[in-house]
C-alpha cells in the first residue's frame, strides 16, 4: 500500500565528484530533502514538529547505488513512511532520474522519536495528533 | 582477525548541523577518509590504483548512529577490509571519540571492483599483485 | 539596468551548522544554483555551453553576510550578469529570505571564459551566438 | 611581519567535482580548518573562546582561485591574523600544493567579535587576555 511522495532536485557541480557523478554521501542529503517535504505534505513541517518538542534523530541509514546521477540531471526523490513504531519510524526512499525514469538509488533511514534531550517518547500516548498524522502517511497504517 | 587502521579527523563547524552535532551524511565522507588512508597504508594509494585502471565504486553504504560527534571533537575512523570477493570488497568502519573512547558510529561500504567503464573485473586474475595487496589487509585473508 | 533572475532554495539541516544558521560556505553552493538557473533561462543551460566547449571556471568569489538563513527558511537567490568582458564574466548575487524579504547575503563570482583546457577564449569572435546570449542578460549589454 | 601558521589537508573525492578539481566552495571549509588550528596554536581553541562567550561570526569571505587542487593532493593552508580591530578581525589565507609548492588560492575572511547574541563587543576592554592573545598572532600587533 506504499504511496510515494516525490520531490525534485537538480544536481549541481557541488554535488558531483571527480568520477563525474554525484558523490555518494549526497544521497543522504537528498533523502533529507525528500523526508522534509514528505512530512510537510502531511500538514506538520519538521520545523513545527520540533517545537512540541519531538525530534526524529537518524539512527540508521542505508543506501544501495544502482546507477549514477550526473551534473544537471533532475532526480526525483520518492519517499514514504514504511514503519511507524512506538518510538521509532522507518522511511524508505527511491531516487530516479526524472527524464529517463531509471532507478538510481534505493535506501532507508531509521529514526528515533524523542524529546529534545534525545529520550524516546511514546508518540501515540504523548502526542496522539502527531501519531495520527504520521500514521496517515504510513504504509502499515491499516494495522 | 580484524585489525583496524586508524585515521584522525577534527570536526569543524562545516561538519555540524543546527542540532549541534555532526550532520549524519558526513560520516560517509569520513568513511572515505578512513578507507583512503587504509589503502595508502598498503602501499597502493587509491590515486595509483585508479591508474591500472581499477575503480572501487561504492555500491552500498550503511551507517548506525550510536552517539553524536560534536564541534571540535577529534574522531578516530577505524577501518578494515572485511571481505574480498572476485569483483567486490566490503570495508567495515568504527568511529570513536578519540578523547572519551566512546563508540559513535559503525558501518560499512560495499564496493565493486571495476575497470574505468564500471565493468566488473576479476582482480585475482587480471591484477594479481593488487589482489595480493588487498588480501593482505583483509580480515578473511587466511581463507 | 540590472534585472535579477530568482531561484528558490529550501534550507535543510545539512546546510546548517552548530551555530544554528546556514554554514557560510553553502552560500557559494547557492550562488551556483542561482547562476545555473540564470543561464538556463537564456536558453543555453551550462550543461550545453560546456559542449561547445566553453567553460566558465570561477576565478574569484566574494560574499558579504548580513543576516543568517536558518533551518527550513526559503531563500531567494537573485542573480544577474554584471559585466561581460572578452574572456571573463562577473555575476552578482543577492540572497533574501523569501518570507520576510530581508536581505541576507550579497556577493559575486568572477569567471573566466575558457576552452576545456582552461585557455581563455574570445567569446565574441569564437562563438558569437553565445556572446549574444550572455550579452542579452548582461546589465551592461547596451555598451 | 606576517607569519603564517600551516595546516595540512588531504583532498578526498567528496571535495572534488565533475570538472576533476576541488569544488570552489570547499576552500571556505579549508579556511575554517586553517583558522581553527591557528587559534588553537595560540592556546585558546575556538571551542574555548566560545565559552567566554566570544563569537567570531564570518561577515565577509573572499577567495581568488589561481590553480586547482585535485583528488589526493595535500594542500597547505597558511593563515594569519592580518588586522585586529575593536570588534572585528581579518584573517588572510594562502593555500598551496604541498608537493609542488604552487600557490593555489588566496583569500580572507572578516569576522565580527560578538557575544553569543551577535552583539559587537570591545574585546580589548571586556576580555583583555583574549585581546592579548589575538594581538600576539596579529601581523599589525606592533601598532
Amino acid at each position: 500500500m506504499k504511496k510515494l511522495f516525490f520531490t525534485e532536485i537538480r544536481v549541481i557541480y557541488g554535488d558531483t565528484d571527480a568520477m563525474g557523478v554525484a558523490y555518494h554521501a549526497n544521497y543522504l542529503r537528498w533523502f533529507e530533502v525528500g523526508r522534509t517535504e514528505l512530512l510537510r505534505e502531511t500538514g506538520y513541517a519538521y520545523s513545527e514538529i520540533e517545537k512540541y518538542p519531538v525530534w526524529l534523530p537518524v539512527t540508521q541509514a542505508h543506501v544501495e547505488y544502482k546507477k549514477p546521477a550526473r551534473y544537471d540531471d533532475v532526480v526525483l526523490v520518492g519517499s514514504y513512511v514504511a514503519e511507524l513504531g512506538f518510538a521509532s519510524m522507518l522511511i524508505n526512499y527511491e531516487i530516479t532520474n526524472k527524464e529517463s525514469g531509471e532507478l538510481l538509488v534505493t535506501g532507508y533511514t531509521r529514526h528515533g522519536i524523542t524529546d529534545s534531550e534525545m529520550r524516546p517518547i511514546k508518540l501515540k500516548r504523548v502526542y496522539p495528533e502527531l501519531y495520527e498524522m504520521f500514521s496517515a502517511i504510513s504504509a502499515d497504517s491499516e494495522k
